[in-house]
C-alpha cells in the first residue's frame, strides 16, 4: 500500500475576461497544479493569480505547455516539427517561470497539454523534443506523463525523472492505455465510482478495465479534471477519501527547490 | 573622452516565415542586442537563432518586450494597466530567458519596445510597472532607456541600474529629447553625418541639436537601427569609426553573468 | 410617447472553449444583437451559433467590431490609424457577414465595441474611419452609436443612417454623456431602478441625471449588457415592463433586407 | 491545343510590417491572384493593397483561406473538425470579400492554402467541408484545386464548378500526383525547364514525369509561386513564352461578376 500520492489538475487556463476552471477552489485541493503557459490558454494576469494561489497553498507548480492554438484550446493536433516543439516549450516554460519568480516560486515539472500530450505519448520524435526542452531548460524538472508512454521512455533515455499519472475519471483498456474519448464509455461521471477507483489504484496498484479485468497500474500522481462544473466537489471527495484512508496527499516534485 | 561605448540594435524580430532585420549580419557588429519576446515580433525559432548568434559572438542579450500587437509590431500605443505591463514583461522576459538557457546564456538587461518604450519614457506609472517587473524577475537586470526619462527616474528610485542610449540617426531638440518622428527632419539618413555625430557624442559628450546648438549628452549605449536596408553598412561604418578613434565597443551589462 | 423601441445586447463574444455571455437566453429577449467579429472576441463557431439563434428568433444582426486585442477583450484603447480602423472594420464586418450568409441572413448595422466605441464617440478621425467602412461595405448599414457623438455627426455628414442608444444600467451626466466607469456611481445595479429608468426614457424621453436633474434624451435603442450573471433576468424584466406598458420591442434596422 | 490559360499565384500574404512575396510586381503578370485571408498571413492593410492592385490590373481575385496558424504560415497540418473548416472558411472568405467591396470588386473563387490544401486534396470530409463553405457563401464561387483530388470530386458532387491547376515548378509522378516535397527532386529550379514544361502542358496537355514517362494532364490554371526571389523573373518568362506561342492568359473565373 502507498502512503503518499500526488493529486494534479490543469488550471490557470483562462484568458483575459474569459474564465475557465475553478482556480481559487481547486488549487488548494491538489498537491500539484499544471499551469497554462499562454499558447492554448492563460494570459499573464490569469497565470500569475494561479501561481500566487499555488504558492500560498504550498502547491507545486508544473508548466502545462501546448500547441499555439488558443482557438482550439490546444486540443487539435498540429504537425509541429520536433525543433518547433522544443523551442516552443522553452519559451512557454520560461514565460511561466518569469511569473513564478514574481511570486517567489519556480516551475518544478512539465506536463504537456491536450493534443501535444496525446501525440507525444506515442510519437518518439515529439517525446524526445519535449525531453530536450527539459534538458536545455533545467535538468531537475520532472516530466509528468502517461505510464508506459513514449515520453516516459524518452525521459528515461535522457536520464530525466518522470512521473506517471492515473486518470481518475477515465476508463482503461487491458493494455493499460485509456479508452479513447471517441468511445462512449471513455469518461466516468459517477463520483462514488471515481473515488472507489482512485482508492483502489492508490492502495492496491490496480484498476478495473472496461472489459472487467483487473490490471496492475503504477503511477505517482492522480489527475483530476478542473474544467467541469463538478470538478471541485469531486476533488473534495477524492482528497477526503484519501485522507480517511490514511494516505497523505503530497507533491511528487519540487517541494524543496523553491527560491 | 570615453574609452568604451556600447552599440545596441533591435533584432530577433521576424515571425515564422517572415524575416525582419539582418540578424546574421548585424548581431556580430554590436555589443548588445535587444531581442524580441514574441508579443510584437519574434517566434521561438527566430528568437533562438538570434540568441545563438549573440552567444557565438559574445554579444550581451537584452529582452525587448512590447505590447501584444503583432499586427502593429508594437508600435501602436495600447492602454494597458500598469499591472498588465508588469505581468506581460515578466512573461516575455521569462520566455526569452528560456530560449537563452538553451544556448547557455541569459538575459542581462531590458529595453522596452516601440510604443511601450515611448509611453514609459513619459508616464511614471508605466515606468514604475516596467521597473517592478525587473525587481520581481532579477534585480541584476539593467534598464536600457532614454536619458532623463521617467524610466530612468523609476529605476533610480528602485535602486535598479539603468543605462541611457543615444540614437545614432535621430535629431535632437535643445532639451535633449528626440525630434518627434512626425516632424520632417526627425530621422537622419546621411551615413557620414551619422558617423560624425556618434563620434562627437562618444568623444565629447555633445550633440548638435536641430536648432544648431551644441548640448551635453550622457549615455552608455548607441542605438543603431536594424530594420532598414542600409542598417548593416551603417553599423560597419559606425563601429569602424569608433575603432579607428581608439574607442572600444563593449557591452554595458552582462559580460560576467552568463551561465 | 414612443410606441416602438429596440433592445440591443452584445453577444457571440465567446472564443473556442471559452463561454462569455448568455447567447441562448438573451438573444430571444432582444430585437437587435451586436455580434462579435473575432478581433476582441468570437470564433467562427461561436459567432455562427449566435447568428443562427438570431435568425431563428427574427432578431436583427449587427456587426460588433473591435480592436485586435483578444487578451484585453477590445477594452484597451489602441492607437490605430484611421485607415487601419477602416480596413479592420471591412474585414470584421465581412467575416461576420460570411457566417450570416450561411444562415440565410445578413449584417444590418454596425456598433463598434469597447474602447473603439468610446474613442470613436469623441475623435472625429476615428468616427469618420468607421463611417468610411460603412460607405465602402454597404451604404444601407446603420451605425448604432451614442446620441450626440462624433460617430453620429460623421454618419450624418456622410448621409449614413445612425441610431442612438440609451444605456439601461449607466448613470448620466447633465450634458447627456455617461458617468465615466472610473466613478463609483457609474453603473446601476438595482433591477427595479433600471426598469423604471428605461420606461421613463422610452415613454417620456427623459432621464434623471446623477445630480437629480431631469434631461431630455433621444434614442432608437436600449442597450442591455449581456455579460453579467443577472443580465438575463434584467432583460426579462425590461422587455416585460415595456410590453406591459404597450410598447412594442422591434428592430431599428434590417427587418426587410434579409436574403 | 489550348488557346487560353490562366496563371495564378498566392499573394497578399504579408502581415503588418512583415513583407512577403512581390505583390506589386507579380499581380500584374497573372490572371488570377489567391489572396490570403488573415489566418495564415495577410492583415487588412496588406490584403486591401493586393486587392487594389488586382482590381487595377483586371486580375481575378480568389480567397486563399488557411489554418489559423500565423506562426507556421498555415503549412502545418491541424486537426480541425469539418465544421470548424467550414465556419473558418466562411469567415475568411467574407473578410476578404469585405475588403474587395471597398475596391469595387468581389471574390470569384476559393483556393485553400498550404497544409489545408494538401489535406483536403486527400481527405473527403475536409474536401466536403470546403465545398460546403462555398455552397453556403456563394454557389458561383469556383474551387481551384488539384486535378483528380478529393476537392474536385466533392465540388462535382455538390454541383460546384472546380478548376484544376498545374504546378509550374513541381515534379510529377506517373499517377499525375506531385512528387512530395520531402523528396530531393520535388521542386524544379531551372527557369528554362519550367517554361518548357508549362508550354508543353498547355499546348499538348502532357507532362514528363520524374521517371521519364509522358502522361496526359488536364488543367485550367498554372500555379506560379510568389514567395521566392526569382518568382517575378519566372513569371515574366512564363507569361512571355505563352504570349509568344499565341496563348492568351486570362482568368478561369470571375471576369463578369464584378460589382
Amino acid at each position: 500500500m502507498s502512503c503518499f500520492i500526488d493529486l494534479n489538475a490543469d488550471l490557470g487556463e483562462g484568458f483575459g475576461v474569459y474564465r475557465y476552471g475553478s482556480d481559487e477552489e481547486l488549487i488548494p485541493l491538489v498537491s500539484s497544479v499544471n499551469i497554462a503557459c499562454g499558447w492554448h490558454g492563460g494570459d499573464p494576469g490569469t497565470i500569475r493569480r494561479a501561481v500566487a494561489i499555488a504558492k500560498k497553498n504550498r502547491v507545486t507548480i508544473g508548466a502545462h505547455p501546448g500547441y499555439p492554438d488558443l482557438m482550439g484550446f490546444g486540443r487539435r493536433y498540429m504537425a509541429l516539427a520536433p525543433n518547433e516543439v522544443t523551442d516552443g516549450l522553452l519559451m512557454q516554460i520560461g514565460g511561466l517561470d518569469g511569473l513564478c519568480r514574481a511570486e517567489g516560486t519556480r516551475v518544478s515539472y512539465v506536463k504537456p497539454h491536450g493534443a501535444l500530450y496525446n501525440a507525444a505519448a506515442k510519437e518518439e520524435a515529439l517525446a524526445e523534443a519535449i525531453v530536450r526542452a527539459i534538458l536545455l531548460y533545467d535538468t531537475n524538472l520532472v516530466l509528468l506523463c502517461p505510464v508506459g508512454s513514449a515520453m516516459e521512455r524518452a525521459a528515461r533515455a535522457a536520464n530525466i525523472r518522470s512521473a506517471g499519472e492515473f486518470f481518475a475519471d477515465r476508463a482503461y483498456q487491458e493494455d493499460g492505455s485509456l479508452v479513447p474519448r471517441s468511445r462512449e464509455n471513455a469518461v466516468l461521471s459517477d463520483p462514488q465510482q471515481i473515488v472507489a477507483r482512485v482508492l483502489s489504484a492508490v492502495e492496491n496498484g490496480t484498476v478495473l478495465t472496461e472489459t472487467g479485468k483487473v490490471i496492475p497500474i503504477t503511477f505517482q500522481s492522480v489527475c483530476l479534471h478542473g474544467d467541469n462544473p463538478k470538478a471541485v466537489q469531486l476533488a473534495v471527495s477524492v482528497s477526503g477519501a484519501l485522507r480517511s484512508a490514511g494516505i497523505i496527499v503530497r507533491p511528487f516534485a519540487g517541494a524543496d527547490n523553491e527560491s
